[in-house]
């Protein structure tokens, strides 16, 4: 090896490359798991994974890691390798802040507390649940004790930074306390709205080859590069791979037909992120997606901004005749009016645009106090029940199957990544408004199937900057500011009440 | 730990259960790079595929890993144990028998002789061919020679050993001269039996999906375990995974189906002794498939021994029909004679079973002159032409892309695995005259589609051996006696001419 003058950063890199190879290998046999794998591979599959698993873990907390990381901070590095080594130092922090038998522990507990809640959701039995959770939100406090104490930021804090790093509660209480001020009165006007709105429902059953069809010409159409990825069918739809090869999945019932293209057209805006991240970056930290929630912000952009948009559905509809034949539904207009149509219920994944907001906001001003020690999970279901009726005007005392139990993440103890999604569809919003700025005629452009200018401005601002930037110097960049929810509320009135 | 009276032996085993775990993160990459990757994945494919192999190579050749298995030798092993420690041992030696340069050099010059072949073949350019292929034969002897010195074998047979451990040339020497006397006559006597032999062709085209039906049911009808096993498309077939999960491939055109079909009949061989390893050896080198002529025992066991025989075409008859519909060439009698088709060609992986072992005899008789540094690359031509003549009456002069350019194994370097393709074949009569002395209504049951006691038999005497024993004792354990090619030429008189 040649000496430079950045020995210890080269080091590092060199590391971050041979982890990102054996992370490939690992990301690939989650995939596989998901898309392909038969019932009785499962234990030779979960033990080839854990083995993975330890070993990365190893390689990542190795001590030399460590001292490399604050040799490297004295070393003449350039911007984007000081860029880079904010990013190690930050997965470092992350990987070591844990003692081994916290992480077993908190394996042991939620495997047990989610295996529980399968049966436990649909028998409605939350005192049942409970007892096991209490395990895991003990384990929960305790993560983000140990976390904070490394990072410096609240106990809730902690646990968000993992997947939204820098994300204050100052400013996730900034953002949700605007929008919980607009909110309940606009999901008002917009039921008031759309009550008289004719509205023709597509007649079944669509067949499975037929909307894969589909979904690949729509994938197609949205710039999915399929010479470097692949969609396939899973139980639960995600998108992983590496960038040259993204592996995105969906699924397919016959009875209905919007809800997995537009499923499909959320993992895009997932995949064409992961395709576009900087070549050069492959394998080091800074060359990452930038947090969870700009990723959200980009599937976001797709299925929402995009996907519901007038233009845009008037593109999809002859696709859709193609598949299916002519129906009287399928009428652009109306099937604009089936994407936006909104409707409180209990159900946060089946939730539209509007109300999505407010199932989110709820499970913030629950977390939060959970986490910190204020409340107990005892208090949730009487918590939940006032929230609903206040933010959706939705009654569910003693459901419990379709209110506090209705999500994975708590019993799997992932606490702190609620906000993520909310934050995404705003900082969607306000990318279509920087969009709009610089190209004033881009409704026309998306109207007549010219989408490359809003994926250029994507790949530009977004996709290439990778892990660049902290999350708000990165909005900053593309937008001009950090994140505004104005712009999340002007989109709702313009494509929900017209003004 | 609690402590044992073998405790380096213990660490070996633990060592070898982290090895099979990571490789099977490596074959699952592996089977999707040739069944599901798109193009553009191919580089960060290989770059993690490398990154692990390296890995693996560190772990396999760790020197503490060495000194255990000698401090094992000491302690109080089982029988069990005892070949384990054996098979452990005979792979540390391969592993660390070639120094790092040596593995470098040659991946360079056979991935550069591979890569040129590719387009010679076609162009019939064994001029330039040789000029690459020079460079791979001097690192295959150096290789042999460094191989040849732990084992203390010849060098031919410690590139054999690589793939038949403990095969000698006095062996291969006995058993090829054998055949060599009784096959140019034998090849003789069926085509004068064949020649007026009424034969029907099937009518094409066979839509792929039909085709892919069929190879389900009949794997199905062979015992494969769907549940622990998959079959996807690839250029080359081939079997993979973990035994828990076998991925098997094929391929399929739509002008023919025999070809397919009985690629997969022969595939599905490899998947069920797979299948069959013993479940507590997993892991271990004792429970690994015995060897790669053993595996072919299997394949050909299923695809000639089974496959062809007229009992086993009256089954598969009408699922051909249903497949394709009614056909005359789907008269069973005259399926088993497209299936018992023989033709001395050129080409090695075209040709029947009664010419095929004319082929491996051919390669043998050059490759280990080659090897031995008894002739040179620019001598292969003449003894090519001279030997086809002899055997097969074929006149291949000046036909270089359908002589020695047909076979990728030179141009990758691999010496010394041709034998095991037709000892293979000779097993797997072996086996079958082993069942028909164990079973005297044999072949009644296979007409009555009773496989089971086809399948019990290997099960006990094959697959569930795995290495405990070498290759001679499992034989003889099996059958009575090491291999006996008496068994293969009476089962080529009793099929082919009828006595």
């Amino acid at each position: 090896m040649t000496s430079t003058a950045t020995p210890a950063y080269d080091e590092l890199a060199a590391t971050c490359r041979r982890l990102h190879h054996l992370e490939h290998l690992q990301s690939l046999a989650g995939w596989d798991q998901a898309a392909n794998m038969p019932p009785k591979g499962n234990d030779a599959r979960a033990a080839a994974m854990a083995e993975m698993s330890a070993l990365l873990h190893r390689m990542r907390t190795e001590p030399a890691f460590g001292r490399r990381i604050d040799e490297a901070e004295q070393e003449p590095l350039s911007d984007l390798q000081r860029a880079n080594l904010r990013e190690i130092r930050r997965g470092w922090v992350a990987d070591t802040a844990l003692p081994e038998s916290l992480v077993q522990r908190r394996a042991l507990a939620t495997a047990r507390c989610e295996h529980a809640w399968r049966t436990q959701r649909p028998a409605n039995d939350w005192a049942g649940f409970v007892d096991n959770f209490r395990a895991v939100l003990a384990i929960g406090r305790e993560q983000a004790g140990l976390l904070a104490e490394k990072t410096g930021v609240s106990r809730y804090e902690a646990l968000m930074d993992q997947y939204e790093p820098g994300l204050s509660c100052a400013q996730v209480d900034r953002v949700f306390g605007e929008v919980r001020q607009w909110l309940p009165g606009l999901i008002q006007q917009v039921l008031d709205h759309q009550r008289t709105r004719p509205l023709i429902e597509p007649v079944g059953p669509f067949p499975v080859a037929a909307q894969r069809a589909l979904c690949d010409r729509v994938m197609r159409l949205l710039g999915f590069d399929f010479d470097a990825g692949r969609l396939d069918v899973s139980t639960h739809p995600f998108c992983g791979g590496v960038p040259e090869d993204v592996r995105m999945t969906t699924r397919f019932t016959e009875r209905e037909f919007l809800g997995s293209l537009m499923g499909t057209v959320h993992e895009t805006g997932h995949g064409r992120y992961e395709q576009n991240r900087p070549r050069d970056l492959l394998g080091q930290p800074v060359g990452q997606a930038r947090s969870m929630a700009i990723h959200e912000s980009q599937s976001l952009s797709f299925e929402m901004q995009l996907g519901s948009h007038p233009g845009f559905v008037a593109l999809l509809a002859p696709m859709i005749r193609e598949a299916f034949g002519e129906q009287p539904a399928f009428e652009p207009g109306n099937l604009q009016r089936l994407l936006t149509r909104v409707k409180p219920g209990c159900i946060r994944v089946d939730a539209d645009e509007v109300t999505y907001p407010a199932h989110i906001i709820l499970r913030y001003e629950i977390e939060r106090p959970l986490i910190e020690g204020e409340i107990e999970a005892e208090d949730v279901p009487a918590l939940w029940d006032a929230k609903m009726q206040e933010l959706l005007g939705v009654d569910t005392r003693g459901n419990f199957r379709d209110g506090p139990l209705q999500d994975v993440h708590w019993p799997e103890g992932l606490f702190g990544y609620f906000p993520c999604y909310s934050l995404g569809a705003m900082y969607a919003a306000q990318w279509f408004a920087a969009m709009r700025r610089a190209m004033p005629d881009l409704d026309a452009r998306i109207a007549r199937g010219d989408l490359g200018a809003v994926f250029d401005w994507l790949r530009d601002h977004i996709w290439t900057q990778a892990s660049r930037w902290t999350t708000d110097e990165l909005a900053r960049r593309a937008s001009g500011e950090a994140l505004n929810p104005a712009h999340f509320r002007a989109h709702l009135q313009a494509r929900y009440l017209g003004c």
